[in-house]
C-alpha cells in the first residue's frame, strides 16, 4: 500500500531549477546558501517524485563559455532521470540592462537585445522538449506616470507577442506562451498586473490562439484578489495554459512560500478549480511550484520545502475529491442552488417581453437564505480532516 | 476674467444623483442627513456648473406609486436648468432580494427580477437621453469558494449583457453599456475585479463593440493598482466609455472620497491620461464624479465637496497642461526616451534573423541612466505649483 | 462518548447580541433579516453550548420606554439558561451625533453625552456581572489631516479613560476596561489603530492596572498584521483582557466572517498562543466571538454560523495539543532552537566586556539551518489531519 | 534673495550613506551602479546643501582591514565639509549569520555576535558625534508561528536594550537610541512591526527614558497606517527622537521613493505634524531621509533624487505655514470646532454627577455640520499652490 501523499509522475508535478537553485539574496541581504548545480536539482527533484523542471536560460547556462558543456550535462541528467522539461522562459528582469523592463524598455536597443535573447532560448526551450514558454514581465512598468507611455509599452508588448508567435510558428515549433502577470515589484506598477489585463491584452494579438496565462497564486494575492476566481475565470476564456503554485500573505512584498503555506482555504479552493470545480472544466497541465525557500533554511530545508509543496497539493487533492463526492455536500449545494446557476436565465423560446410580463414576487425571493456558511463549513471540515 | 477653477457647462462636469444624495447609512451607523430631492440636486448642481446628471433607478423613482410625477418633475427640472442625463444604472444591490447578486444569482427568479428591473429602467434612461447605461455589479460574487459556480456565473453575465445589447439594438437606441469592476465590498470576492478583467470578459459577449468599461479610481485602488495605468490600457482597447472619478487610501473599505484627496499624485497621472498623455489618444467623455460626501458634513458640507470635485479637476487639468508645454519637460521626456518607446522594435523590413545577428554592448546599455526621477519631479513641482 | 467539537459550558465561548442579531444593512443595502429580539438570543445560544453573551446599550435596551421591561426578560433569559454576561460595552458609532466620534468628538456637547451614555451603560453591566467593559473607538478618528488634533485627541481619551477608572473604582466595581483598537472603516483613519497604538496609549493612564486590551482577529488583519503575533505581544504586557474572534481576508473591508474563515493558518496559530504556545503564558478569559453573519443567510444560517465559530475553536484546539504534544514536533521545535531563544544572550554573572572578548566563527554559524520549514510543515499537517 | 525651496544646513538634512549609496541589488535583480566611497557621499551631499550624514557600521567600514584608514579618510571629509554624524546604526540584517535576526535570533551564538557587533559600533558612533543611534530589526521575526516564541523575543529584545542603555550612561555617551518599527520584508511578519507595537515595547524597559523611535514613512504606509497620525501619537508620548522621510505606495513592498513621492498628501501632514500642526508640540530633530533612488537611475539620477527629497521638504514646509496662517483656514478650524478638543470634557470642579445630571439635546447635536470638507480643501489648495 503506498502513502497517497506521496507523489508519484503521474502527478506532474514540476519545479523551477531557478525554486530549489534560489540563494536568497533579496533587498537586505546576500547568499545564504551556494549555486546549486541544475544537474544535482534534477536528481533531488527527480527522486522526490517531481516529473518535469522548467528554466531560466540564466539558471542553466549563466556562461556562454560553458555553455555546450552544460547543457550536455542538463541533457544527460534528464535522460538519466526520465525528467521532462515542460516549460521555459527568459530571465529579462535580472541583469542590470533590464533596468527599465525588456520587451517594454524606453530604450530600443534594450528591446532588441531583449528580443534576441528570447528567440535564443526557444530554441533551447524546443530542442529540450518544452511545449510552454512563459513571459513574466517583471520589470516591465514604471514607478512614476510620465515615464512611461503605457500606449506605446503595450503596442511594443504586442508587437513582441505578434513576432515570438509568428517565430515559432514558422519553426513549426510546437509551443504555447503564457503570460505571467503581477502587480508591482520590483517595479512600482507593472504592466498587465493581473490575470485581467493579461487575458484582455492578448484578445489583441495576431494569433491570440497561441498566447494564454501562468497565473501565480502570490501575485494574484498581492493584489487582494482571489486566485481561484481568477483562474476559473482563465479557464473559462480557454487560456489556462500553465501555473505557478506557491503562498502569500496578502498584499505585501513577493513572499513566495511554499504551495499550502499563507492562505491555505485559498489553496483548497485552488486545488478544487484545478480539478473542475465539480463542473467538468479542469486544468490538465503539468503542477508547477514557484517558489522561493526562506533564507532560514539549509539545503536540506530546501528539499523539505519542495517535498511539502507536492505533499500539500495531494493532501488538498484528496480532500477536494472527497469534498466532492461527499453526500452531504450534494444537499448543501442544491440547499443553496449553485447548479441553478447553470440554467439560463431566458428560458428556451422565451423572449424578454415574456420575462417583462411575469409578476415577481420579490419579497418572498428576498427571503429566501442562501444556506452558504452551511456548505462553506463543509468544506472547511473537509480540509481540517474532521469529516 | 473669469477664474479658470470655475466650472462651466464646457466641461462636461456630470453627477450621480446618489452622491450628494448620499445620506451616510454605513454598517455602523444609520443616516445623517435627510433624503435629497433629485429636483433640488438637479438645481444646486446646476448653479455649481455641471453639465449633467446620472441615477440609479430607485435614486429617481424610488416608488411605483409616484413614478410618473416623480419623472415628470425630475424632467421640469432638466428643461428649467439645460442640465442633460448622460448615464443611467440599475439599483442590483439595495434591496435584499439582491443579496446573493442581480444577473448572477444562483437563484434563477432573482435573475429574471433584475433583468426586467434593468430593462425597465433602460426605457427610461433613453428616454431621458442617456447615452451611456452602466453596469457595477456590486453583490455579483461570493464569500467562499464553493457558493459561486464562477464559470456559470460568467455565462449568466454573459447572457445578460448579449440580451441587454439586443434589446436596445432592437430598439434602435443609441445607447452604450459600460461595466464598472470592483475587487470586492460588499461581497467578498466580486467578479470581473478589476478593469481587466472585464476587458477580457467584453472580448466574449456577441456584440463586444456595444460594451466598454466605468472604470472607478477607488476601485482600482483598492486592489493596490495604479488608475491611470489602468484606464490607459483600457483606452487602448478603445474602452474607456464612461469614469467614475473619487478619492482612496489604498487597500481598505471602499472610501468613496472627494476628487483630489487620497491619491493626489495618482490624480494628477490620471487627468494626464484622459487628457491624452501627450500622446492624443484622450477621453471624449463626461468627467463623471462617483464619490460619498463624508458622514462628517451637513448639506452645506456637500455642496462643498461637490464644488471641490470639480475645482480640483480643473486645476489638475491646467497643471497637467502646463507640465505636458513645458521646455524642460519635454528635454526631460526626451533624456528618459519616452518617445523611443513609440518606435517600433523591428525596423521596417527587417528580420528577426536580421536582429539575432547584431550584436549588442550589453555593459554599455546597461550603464545608461534613464533619468526618470528627473521627470518625475518635473511633474511634482507642476502638480506643487512651484514651477 | 462526546463528540470532542459541540462545545460545553466550560469552553467558555461568548457571543455579542449584535453578532447573531445583524441584520445586515451595510452601505450599499438594507436589512436582509428581522431584529432578533435578545431573549431569544441568549435561549438560542445556550442551546447550542455558549456559556455568556455580551451586549451593546443600544443591542439590549433600544429605546428608553421599554427599558427596564427589556432588562427584566433579558435577566430571566439569563436565569432560565444559566448563561453569563460577562463583556458590556457602548455604542458610540450608530446614532448620528457620533458621526465624529464619543470621547473624542471635537464638539464638547457629544464628548459629555459620549460620557454619560458610557457611565449609564456601566452601571447596567455591572448589575447583570459583566466583569470587563469594551470600548471600540469606531468612530474616533478623522478623514483628513488638519481636522482632528491628534495629541489633543489623545488627551481627551486619556481623560475619559482615567474618569472611567476611578468610576468603577469608586464604585467598587469589579470591572476592567479592554480597548478595542482597528486601523481604519468607518473613519478614514481610526486613532489607537492597532494593540501596539493602544497598548502604549495605556501606559499614559493614571490607573494603567486597570486597562487592557480586546483585540479583533480582522482589526489587526485589516493592518496586514499577524493577529497571533500581536496577542502574543499583549500577553507579554499583561494586558490581554478579552479577545474578538472572527475571520478577515487582509486588507479591504471589515468583513467579519466566523472564525475559522478567511485566514485559517493564522487561527491555528491564534489559538496556540490562546493556549500558551507551549510556553504556559495563556489566556484565561472568555472565547468571544465578534462576527457578522453574511447577508445570504437567514436566520437558520446564522445558527450555523454560531455553531460553526464554536466548533471550529474546538477542532483547532484540539489540534493545537496535538501539535504541542508530538514527539516530532518537539525534535523539530530543538532543531529549529526554538527554546534557546529562552535562555539569556548574557551569560549569568557575564558582563559585555567579557562578550566582547569572545570571538565568533561567523561563516560557520551562518552556514547552520534553522529548519523552521520543517517545524512549520509539521503544524500545517496537524492542522490538515493528516498527522 | 535665495530661493526659498534650496536647502541650508540650518534646515538640517540629513542623509543616510547607504540612500545615495544604494547599488540597487534586490530580489530579482543586480547592482546597476558602482560602489559609492562615503568620501565623495559626504562631499557631495555638503554641496547640495545637506547638514549631517548617517551610517551603518557596515557602510562606512565593510572591511576591518581597511578599517582605520577609511574612518580617518571620513573624519577629514567631514572636517572640510563641515557636514555632522547626527545618527549611526548597526547592519544586523545583511551577512547570512542574520538570517534568523540578530538580538532575538533563535541561536544564542548569533545574539551575542550581534550585540558586540552594536556595541563596536556604538563606540564608533559615540566618536563620530552622532547622538541618536537607531535600532532597525528587519530580520527579527519569523515567517511562521511555531518558529519564534514571540514572548521570549520580546524578552531577549528588552535584555538587548537594557544592556546598550546600561553601556551607554556607564560611557557617560550622550546618546539615545531610537527604535524603528516595520511590519514585514525582509522577514514575513516582524515584531515591533509598527510605531504603537515599538512604543508600548519601550514602556517594559528599564531606562524607558533612553529609548524612543524612528518611524519610517513607508513602513507604517505599508500596514495602510497613517503616518502623519502615528508621530503624532509618538510626540505625544515624548518619543519622536528621529525621522525617517520617504515615500510609499501603500499596502506593497518597500519602495523608499523620495520624499514626496507616493502619498503627497500625507508628506503635507507629515511636515504639519513635524512643525507642530498649529499646536506648538514639534519636532527638533534633524530631518532625515531614508530613501532607495531607483535602478533606473545611474549616479546623476541618485544626485538628483537627493535634491529632490530635500527641495519637496522645503516646498511643502512654506505651504504648511502658508496654511496655518491663512486667516480662512483659521475661520475653518473654528467651524470645525478643532479647537475645542482642547478643552477637557468634564469642567473644572464638576463630577461625574454633574454630567450625568445633564440633559442632552442630542437630535440637536446630531444636525450640526463639522465642515471638515471646507477645511481639508483649504489645505489641499494650498498644497496645489492656487491659494
Amino acid at each position: 500500500m503506498t502513502d497517497p501523499h506521496t507523489p508519484t509522475r503521474e502527478d506532474r508535478f514540476s519545479f523551477g531549477l531557478w525554486t530549489v537553485g534560489w540563494q536568497g539574496v533579496d533587498v537586505f541581504g546576500g547568499a545564504v546558501r551556494p549555486r546549486l548545480d541544475p544537474v544535482e536539482a534534477v536528481h533531488r527533484l527527480a527522486e522526490l517524485g517531481a516529473a518535469a523542471v522548467t528554466f531560466h536560460d540564466d539558471d542553466l547556462v549563466p556562461d556562454d563559455a560553458t555553455r555546450e558543456q552544460e547543457l550536455a550535462r542538463f541533457r544527460d541528467a534528464l535522460a538519466e532521470t526520465g525528467l521532462a522539461v515542460e516549460m521555459a522562459t527568459t530571465n529579462l528582469f535580472g541583469h542590470p540592462v533590464f533596468k527599465d523592463g525588456g520587451l517594454t524598455a524606453n530604450d530600443r536597443g534594450v528591446r532588441r537585445y531583449a528580443l534576441a535573447k528570447v528567440l535564443r532560448n526557444i530554441d533551447v526551450a524546443a530542442e529540450l522538449g518544452a511545449r510552454t514558454y512563459v513571459l513574466w514581465g517583471g520589470r516591465e512598468g514604471a514607478e512614476s506616470g510620465g515615464t512611461k507611455d503605457v500606449a506605446a509599452a503595450l503596442d511594443r508588448y504586442r508587437e513582441s507577442l505578434d513576432l515570438l508567435c509568428a517565430y515559432v510558428r514558422e519553426q513549426g515549433r510546437d509551443i504555447r506562451f503564457a503570460l505571467e502577470p503581477k502587480p508591482n515589484e520590483p517595479r512600482g506598477d507593472i504592466l498587465l498586473p493581473t490575470i485581467g489585463h493579461a487575458l484582455a491584452f492578448i484578445g489583441e494579438l495576431e494569433e491570440p490562439d497561441r498566447v494564454g496565462l501562468n497565473p501565480e497564486v502570490g501575485h494574484e494575492e498581492m493584489a487582494g484578489l482571489n486566485y481561484a476566481q481568477g483562474i476559473a475565470q482563465a479557464l473559462w476564456h480557454g487560456k489556462l495554459f500553465h501555473i505557478d503554485l506557491n503562498g502569500q500573505h496578502g498584499p505585501r512584498f513577493d513572499q513566495d512560500l511554499r504551495f499550502g503555506a499563507g492562505n491555505l482555504r485559498g489553496a483548497f479552493w485552488t486545488v478544487d478549480v484545478l480539478l473542475g470545480a465539480g463542473t467538468g472544466r479542469a486544468y490538465d497541465g503539468y503542477v508547477h511550484f514557484d517558489y522561493k525557500p526562506p533564507r532560514t533554511e539549509d539545503m536540506d530545508g530546501v528539499w523539505e520545502t519542495a517535498r511539502a509543496c507536492m505533499r500539500n497539493y495531494l493532501v488538498l487533492r484528496e480532500k477536494v475529491r472527497a469534498f466532492r463526492a461527499d453526500p452531504e455536500v450534494a444537499d448543501a449545494l442544491a440547499a443553496a442552488r449553485v447548479g441553478e446557476l447553470a440554467v439560463p436565465t431566458l428560458g428556451d423560446g422565451e423572449t424578454l417581453a415574456d420575462l417583462r410580463a411575469e409578476t415577481h414576487d420579490v419579497e418572498a425571493m428576498a427571503a429566501r437564505g442562501m444556506h452558504f456558511e452551511r456548505l462553506d463549513q463543509l468544506a472547511m471540515e473537509h480540509l481540517l480532516g474532521v469529516r
